[in-house]
């Protein structure tokens, strides 16, 4: 599953990751009420499948904030009202399932991975509220020492030096994410990207600086993890996906430019690399429930 | 084998990765004489073993470059004078040995890890000429798509935007290594690391200018890599190493004082995780060496 700050995603894996049934419900805030609704999407999965939860064979969770695998912990997932929950034995003790927890950026990279049949290196670029992204070798993900494998959101690289929640200035989560687009462009709302198409369509100069501030960051992305990890693959995930191929478009041409004034750029044919997670993609959920399966092992 | 601009080092080891034997011999430039260089040092290593040539199980090559592992190639290897070469091929022609080739920094990154017996994930931070970083995880290398893992020296972060020979402005690599220290401070002359402690010691206030630029953009390195990979352990070498304990104090004091300013990145404990690779370190020539035996299972 994949409990993110207003639905919790649920899906059935069979034995070959084929996806066998699906849920989505509201999440409850709160520890107690992230609990309870992790209950209860599993619940109804086992009522769509016509199993008793004891059938399943584990349970995979995607949560946001820094995740303690090892001990089974959720720390600071604030938009979901948790600062520290041992999710993984409360949920086993209420299921009787092993339970394995993923950050939710992870185990999105993981599942698009597989949805996607990519193998070799893959990034995964989420673009939500925040930024950050998750990588997978051969559709295992690359976890590292402190939980914050990814977090290129904090890096500082912006010259105009905007203040961070983190503490720092500039980060490129300042740049490129939905936080910022609010902040390019407070027209649009708490949810600027539904809106921020039809705005630039409607000549809103404001809204189509904003979309290339995002456009340029994201690349600054893509080439980021390319001079890092020279990922096989870089997908675009996260809420921003809605905005579709003008993103995509977007950023390959961003790509492409800086192609035309570097022979070294060029040579890496980054926007060939690109791709765009599907908008109806459960690839969190499916990688959550995947990561689980490998703990098993 | 390394081999490096200057010289071409050598190592035989065991079964056990344990080193038996070593040489170091000048490395001739061009395609013909970087061969010929790799045969003598290998005929010196069997020569110290008492072994015959054909009874080594294989051979690994680090070189500079951009390297084809697939097609055992060597690509804009200039400071050895080779700009394509099928280095594997001829080297096994002349050997009868199997052999693998990586890039310098990659195969550095591996021995390093294996030499100082460190697990999970770790970043090997190249200080040389230029700058890069080689990446392992349980002793195995990342490799990505395009032979450029690793690459954070062409990482544009700089707004003072100095053209870097790669076409872009304001990349790492002219902020953090040997070239840009040359830069900073022309009184060092070609080997300006060998020089540029004694000289702050004797009041050089542009040498301590020089310094200071080094060790920040080698800490902000350590970031990057940090909120990339998120390594276990960074370790710090290439030919600046030879700066030694300062260098590595001057990094950890960096990362401290922006721990200070940053409870996220505070909680990351950056300082703690940097080490230095030892000035005697064969830690290149022993990945290599490592690295083919991996091809051959
Ligand atoms: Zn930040
Ligand atoms: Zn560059």
């Amino acid at each position: 599953m994949d409990i993110g700050g207003t639905k919790t995603e649920a899906v059935a894996l069979d034995r070959e990751g084929r996806v066998v049934a699906g849920a989505r419900i509201p999440t409850e805030a709160g520890a107690d009420g992230v609990v309870s609704t992790a209950e209860r999407v599993i619940a109804r999965l086992a009522e769509q499948t016509g199993r008793r939860t004891a059938e399943f064979a584990s349970v995979g969770v995607g949560i946001p904030g820094r995740i303690d695998r090892e001990r089974g912990e959720v720390h600071n997932a604030y938009n979901i009202g948790v600062e520290r929950l041992p999710l993984a034995r409360r949920l086993a003790e209420a299921t009787g399932l092993p339970v394995a927890l993923d950050n939710d950026v992870t185990a999105a990279a993981i599942g698009a991975a597989h949805l996607m049949g990519l193998d070799g290196v893959v990034a995964y670029l989420n673009l939500g509220t925040g930024l950050a992204a998750g990588l997978v070798i051969d559709g295992t993900p690359i976890r590292g020492a402190h939980g914050v494998t990814g977090e290129i959101g904090h890096l500082p690289v912006d010259p105009l030096e905007r203040p961070c929640p983190c503490g720092q200035r500039g980060c490129l989560e300042t740049v490129a994410s939905g936080s910022a687009l609010k902040r390019y462009w407070p027209a649009g709302g708490d949810h600027p990207g539904r809106l921020l198409l039809a705005a630039i369509d409607a000549g809103d100069a404001e809204a189509e600086h904003a979309f290339e501030q995002l456009v340029r960051g994201a690349a600054s992305c893509v080439r980021l993890l390319a001079l890092t990890l020279d990922p096989h693959t870089v997908i675009v995930g996260g809420g921003l996906r809605l905005l579709g191929p003008r993103l995509l478009d977007g950023i390959r041409t961003a790509l492409d430019s800086w192609a035309t004034q570097s022979p070294f750029i060029d040579m890496l044919e980054l926007s060939g690399r690109v791709q765009l997670l599907a908008a109806d993609s459960s690839a969190a959920a499916v990688g959550a429930a995947l990561a689980s399966e490998g703990r098993r092992r």
